[in-house]
Order: structure tokens, then C-alpha cells, then sequence
């Protein structure tokens, strides 16, 4: 909250126990008739007050409110979606009701030079000590409380599983199209926010709850720009040491810059400069949309490891090659199986298998081959982390390995990633796979990748810089 | 053919009229009633003729023989399938029955040492002047011809469109599966080939082949390593004159050289020496597996650009600013739009449209928008290729944009991609696009990967090397 962050307590936006929607309205097209369906729709338990000034009676079967001051009873979280000249009354009504946090959706603010009308919002922001994310949002989605203010056509959109990943987007479209991934994919959310303008709440406030939020297990960030970057580091500094960060920064080239401002009007910064900045503090740098989420999910399920070495495991020879450049190519190894491991495994697996790293245990193996193989690995101290690939176009591989493989997700003193590649019958068993938490990747050099980023956050944390 | 390429015609073997599979059986389980259940699921409409040592009437409603000489008829394709001892005489048979092509997919030949059978088959071959693909293969799928001796469950793999890619994989492993990942995501394809220990006909007859295969647009080869070096690089200098080809090396690290070595006792190169070399004649190097179908997919769909500058169309700001991150990052540009293409964009777009690269038309963008903003980029002399990024989250973006955009695949002088990122209702509209041959990407990312690779190649064509 520009340097005030103090009273920037999330608690209420993101878990509450009362919501005002302003600007409620029963009109289709409506984004206040979308967010109090959003409500509705998600079975939300607290109370829903639609506030609207020309309201009689109710809107969408909930008495509605002229004023937020006539609800009389205390509200956690105001909604706003009114047109913009209307907002700075609202908001000083918010506060005088005594609102706990505000979500501002309405755009028209700073974003095209309304700057003066941006900080009025501010200064009752201020007044108050009002928490207040937007103006110009899409705002938040907690799946756990269900509070839910995208105002987008809910049919459009997967809902989430409830999990440890929590996503923040200056952006509102890399939010939607990026949290509709997410739950397209399985993964499990902890929160969702995009903030827009920042008014009055930014990325600072944000990071500083999310580093102590007990729900956020990994805090996932699309950036362009960030206003208070001595802050912001600052907060980042403490946060790592806790829990991992993950970042794509959009704006990295000079022409990517130029886009990024004229999109959010914030200043991006060149590549160099935070690349540098971010390592040195512990940040997890993707480098696409998709590495986003390849990291987000090894960071929501698996442990740390405490070195880099990776055992895979595999079906297809090919594959076992493909992963064993990744592995190297990411700055991690393959080590020599231990003795006893090296003779266990030769006991139980049938003689052409070449008892070495990458493990190709035959296209006819089936669970109990994997099992056995789990088991042994699992064992070996000379191993830090497991790659499991499962082919299952192989007359070996069905439901007994995709369970096998979720069953060693309790393997837990080690990290394990599994790739499978493939079409119907393949992405049927992944789903298997990944609902009991195992992170499953199409191909083994976004499984190295991805072990590769936990390996790289652990060493740093291991180093108590 | 080792040195003697003139016989290696694999016509016969991908688009035969009658087929013998050697080792025919009713046996569940057996790879030669794999290859029978194959062939007759598929429709092959040619002859089908059984041939088993120990036959007596019918194998699975088809007429059996105990030697390929009884059937009396002429053969095109022969499959062989019997323990390694026996294949050496039935390839003989084969060559006096005058079989035009062979696949052999029995194991147990110079993979596990048996450098002597080996041997015997590749002397029975140049007698016959027979090309044999094998042994210790997958072997070919043509969905022209419906001609398939992969031995896997059928049911675990997805059935193939046809189109223009021809896929190439020593490893059977990476070739089913990805078959089965090209399958899954509606790509077209051409040839598929897996031709294991290339006793006979290897990497260059194959390339050879496909070189002139009119029915093969680009050509993607999983390559562990290369027998003939010297002849591989003398073919695929022809070939990139041609038509595009995409290679993915295993075996680039020590380790994974080392691991490629013990899967398919190929010598694998260093990885320095390999992409010097590609990249000198005109390879589309892939990294990963996925980008191996991300290049495949545009050089199947879309015309070579004439220059590098790509107009980004997007309804999602932080999408616009990640795509032109990877434009610049992949070596291409958003050019400045011509005069009069401003001029008459200002004119249909809204207001608060910014008229620039990338072209942000807005959260709410419909059908119609970006019909108007096609129609006028593609008349546009500065511009060579087109992202169009549609988040399908928004209000505006459904049926009509997804159609539109399919649409604009008319637009044949410049090369378009598409990206939409998101779960189930995405996924349905991006199935409408690709069935139309929009190649499709998650990330704007993989696009500009994509482009990028489409305009190497161009360039290279154009180079007249």
C-alpha cells in the first residue's frame, strides 16, 4: 500500500464472512449480474448483499441495498462494479460502513489518464486504512472460501482444485487464460489475484501476505512492472527463505517494454536487471507461460531435494536418452547406483536390463517392475531425485503402473516427477497420476526442468543466504 | 542400403497391394496377431495372406500358408515375426518369392550381439536387392494405405489424420509415443517409420524416400545416430532444397550419448558437432520433444514467410507483451504498420484501440473485430507472418472468433499461427481451429518458436544454398 504496509491485510478479500456487491444487477452482460452469479453459482456460505442505487427489493433473489451504509451489518469485503466516476463515492462509503477490503473492478482509472480520479481512490483508501486491490481487475478467487469476483462467463472458465498454489497477474488476461489452465491441468489453487492498477494495494502488499499465508505453499507471479522495487525486493528477500517464488516477467525485451506500458502503464525493466536481481534472491525465473506452471506444480507437490542427483526410471529407451541430455543439459546428473542397489536390482529384474542410470527397465514392464524399482531407488542414498517415465503404449503399462507410480508420491524423502507422452488413453492414466499429486510432464526435458528449478531453490535455501 | 541406395524404394512397403505377415497367429498376445488384428481393423483394402510354419486352413478368416512361396500370388510387403533363428531363411523365401519390401520387427539381432544373424540377413537382402526395414522395429504406419505392422495395443494409441508429416524414429519407443501424441492433437500424418537396428535400409535410404515422396511436406526424424554420416549429409543437403526437415538428436551430452549407445548401439556424436552441421544445410533443429510437433505442425500447415516481421493480433494485453518477449527473443520483429493499414484500422477499431504492434483489440473483441483486422494486415507489405492470440475466457471471444480465425488460413501469402491458453471450453474451440489447419500453440512462446523456425528455413530456401 505505497509504503504503508501496515493495514494490508488480505484476510477479508480472499475469506469472508459478508460480501457487498455494488453495482449488483440482474441484467445479463452486466459485470455486477456476472459476479453475483459467480457467488451464487460457486455455493459461497457467507451473506450477499447487492448494493445498487436505483434497487427495490431483491436482485437475484438477495434484499438488495441502495447504500452499503443501509445493510447494517458489518461486511467483510465490498465488490464495486459501477462506472468510474461513481467509484470515490462508493469507496468513501466503504469506509464509513467500516468495510474490511474493497475490490475495485471498474476500469477507467490511471490506465487511460484518468490519474486524479485513481487518487481519490487513494486518498479515502488512506483515510480509512482500507485495503483496496484494482482499480482495473479482474480481483481474486479463493477455492477454499469461494469468494470469487472475475466477472468473466463462468462457463468459460474450469474451476480450480483447492491446493497450494497461489496465482498473482498484474494482467487480467494471463490471470483468466492462466488460472483456466490451472484448473484445466488438475493443479491445485490457493489463490488467485489480479490486481490491475494497484492503486492502493500492489505487488508488495500482495508478496507480504502470501509469504504468511499458511494456505500458499508456492506463490506464482506474472509481472510487468513493479512500482515499489526496493520494497519489493525486500519482501521477496524474506519470502524465499520460506517459500518459493516463481516468476515470469513480461516486458523483457525493449519492445516487449514498450508494449507492457502501454498496457498497464507500469515501467518495465530490462531483462539483465531483474534476471540478476531475481536469482540473487531465490527466485524461481520461468521463462514461459508454460514453465509457470511446470514449476508452480513440482513446488505444490514434492519436497526438496537435497542434491542434484536424478535417477530415472523408464519403459522406452528412447526417452531414457532424450531425459538423460535434460538432465545434463539442467545442470543436474545421473550418479552411480550404490553397490547393494545395483545387486538388489539385479535379483529382481529380468537379465537384459542394464542395471545403470537411465534405469530402462524393458517395454514390457509392468506395476510390479516399476514397483520393484521404486522400492530399491527409493532406498539409495546416491539418489536425490527420480524421474519416472511411463510410456503407455507399451502392452506393459496400465492402471497398476499409473498407480504404482501415485503410490511412491510417498516416497517422500525424494522428489519425483513422472512423463508420459501421448494421446487418449495415455492422458487418461496422467489424470490418474496427477490426482493423487504426482506432477506428470509431456516430455522428459520439462521434467528436468522442473526438477532442476526445485533443486535450484533448494541449494539456495540450503545456503541461508 | 550401405552404400547402395539405388533399390531402397519403400514404395511397396508403405503403400502395398497385398501383405504376408510371417508369423500370422490367432494367439492373443502374439505380435504376429497384433499385426493381423491391425491390418484388419483398419480397413487395409489390399490382399492379406497369413503365413504360418505350422498353418492349416484360416488365421483369423484368412486363408493361411505355411511358406510365403505357396501363395502364389504377387507380395508387395512381407512382415516377419518368428523367433530371430528362423527370420534369416523366411527372408529368403521372401526374396525368392520376389517380395518388393520388408519389414522385419523380431528382436534378438546385432542389439543383443548377434552381430552374425545379423549379417546373414543384410547378405540374403543385397542378393535379392530387397529393402528390409528392421530388424528390431516398430516397422511403418501409412494412413493413406492403412498399411500398419505396429505390434502395440491398439486401443492405447490414437489413430493418425492423414496430412504431410512424415515421422521418422530409430527408437520404437519415441516413435510410438509420439505417433500417438500427433494422433492425440489432429495433426496430419504422412509416414510414420520406425526402423530399429537398420541392417539394410537406414537413416539415408529413408530420407532418401521421403525426399521425393510428394505425399510428405516436412519430414521429422528422432535420431540417436547416424551410420553413414557422410551420405545422411549429402541427401539432406538435397533434401532441405526440397522440403523442410526437423530433427530432435538424443545422445547430445556424454551421459546421454552413453545412454543412446546401450539402447541402439548408435555411435552418437557431440552435440556441438552435430547442430554445426545441421544448421550449415539447412536443419530445423528441435530441443524437446514437444518442439519437435510444434515445427512439424507449421511447416505442415502454413507457407514460408518472405521476411521476419510477425503482426501480433491479441485480446489479452499480457499475452501481447509475452508474445512480442518471444518475437524479439526468437530473432524476429513486429514491424511498424503501413500508413494506410493505420488509417483503416482506426477507422473500424474502437477508440480505445492503440493502432500499433501488437495490435490489442480489446477484452471484448468478437468475430467481427478480428475479421476487420485480419482483412487489413493481410494486405499489409510489411508484414510476413501473423499471431493471432484468442483468450477464450473473454466475453466476446467464441464460435465466431475460432471460425475467423480458420478462415484467415485463406490468407495464404503470409503464414498465421494461433495461441489460446486455457482448459475445456479452449480446448473445444482450438479442436475448431485445427481441424481447419491453424497450427494452434499454448504459449505465445511456442509460437514465436514456431515462426521463427518457419522463417529459418525460408531464409535458408531463399539463400540458395
Amino acid at each position: 500500500m505505497n509504503g504503508k504496509t501496515e493495514y494490508a491485510d488480505l484476510t477479508h478479500i480472499l475469506n469472508p464472512k459478508c460480501v457487498a456487491i455494488i453495482g449488483a444487477s440482474e441484467k445479463q452482460g452486466k459485470v455486477g449480474q456476472a459476479i453475483m452469479q459467480n457467488y451464487i453459482d460457486a455455493g459461497f456460505a457467507g451473506g450477499l448483499y447487492p448494493v445498487n442505487i436505483s434497487a427495490t427489493g431483491k436482485i437475484m433473489g438477495h434484499q438488495a441495498y441502495k447504500s452499503i451504509l443501509d445493510i447494517g451489518r458489518p461486511i467483510d469485503l465490498a465488490v464495486i462494479s459501477i462506472p468510474a466516476p461513481a467509484v470515490p463515492k462508493a469507496l468513501e462509503e466503504c469506509g464509513k460502513a467500516k468495510v474490511k477490503g474493497v475490490v475495485i473492478v471498474t476500469a477507467g482509472f490511471a490506465e487511460v489518464g484518468n490519474v486524479e480520479l485513481q487518487e481519490q481512490l487513494v486518498r479515502i483508501a488512506k483515510k480509512y486504512k482500507l485495503p483496496v486491490i484494482g482499480p482495473n481487475c479482474l480481483g481474486v478467487m479463493d477455492p477454499r472460501s469461494r469468494s470469487d469476483t472475475l466477472f468473466l462467463p463462468t462457463f468459460k472458465i474450469d474451476k480450480p482444485n483447492v491446493g497450494g498454489i497461489s496465482f498473482v497477474s498484474q494482467s487480467g488476461s494471463v490471470g483468466s487464460s492462466t488460472l483456466d489452465l490451472i484448473s484445466g491441468e488438475g493443479l491445485g489453487l490457493a489463490r488467485f489475484i489480479s490486481y490491475g492498477n494497484a492503486a492502493v494495494v500492489d505487488e508488495v502488499d500482495i508478496l507480504n501476505f502470501l509469504a504468511h499465508d499458511p494456505d500458499t505453499k508456492v506463490i506464482v507471479f506474472y509481472l510487468e512492472g513493479v512500482k515499489r522495487g526496493k520494497e519489493f525486493i525486500e519482501v521477496a528477500k524474506k519470502t524465499t527463505k520460506i517459500k518459493p517464488i516463481v516468476i515470469l516477467k513480461g516486458g523483457v525485451t525493449e519492445s516487449g517494454a514498450g508494449a507492457a506500458h502501454s498496457h498497464t502503464a507500469s515501467l518495465a525493466g530490462s531483462a539483465q536487471a531483474y534476471e540478476a536481481v531475481f536469482e540473487q534472491f531465490g527466485f524461481t525465473i520461468a521463462r514461459s507461460l508454460e514453465e509457470l506452471l511446470y514449476f508452480a506444480k513440482v513446488f505444490d507437490t514434492q519436497p526438496l531435494p537435497k542434491g542434484n542427483r536424478v535417477a530415472i526410471i523408464t519403459n522406452g529407451g528412447g526417452h531414457g536418452v532424450i531425459a538423460t541430455d535434460a538432465v545434463y543439459q539442467n545442470g543436474l546428473v545421473l550418479p552411480e547406483l550404490s553397490k547393494p542397489t545395483q545387486a538388489a536390482l539385479r535379483k529382481v529384474m529380468p537379465p537384459i536390463v542394464n542395471i545403470r542410470l537411465p534405469l530402462d527397465i524393458g517395454g514390457d514392464a509392468d506395476g510390479k517392475r516399476y514397483s520393484d524399482a521404486f522400492e530399491l531407488l527409493s532406498n539409495d542414498q546416491n539418489i536425490d531425485m527420480v524421474m519416472a517415465i511411463v510410456l503407455f503404449q507399451t502392452p506393459g503399462a496400465d492402471e497398476g503402473v499409473a498407480e504404482t507410480v501415485a503410490k511412491y508420491m510417498a516416497m517422500k524423502n525424494k522428489a519425483l516427477v513422472a512423463v508420459s507422452t501421448g494421446g487418449s488413453y495415455t492422458k487418461s492414466h496422467v489424470a490418474v497420476m496427477e490426482s493423487q499429486g504426482v506432477p506428470v510432464y509431456d516430455s522428459p526435458n520439462d521434467a528436468a526442468a522442473a526438477l532442476a528449478a526445485l533443486y535450484k531453490y533448494a541449494k539456495y535455501k540450503m545456503s541461508g543466504k
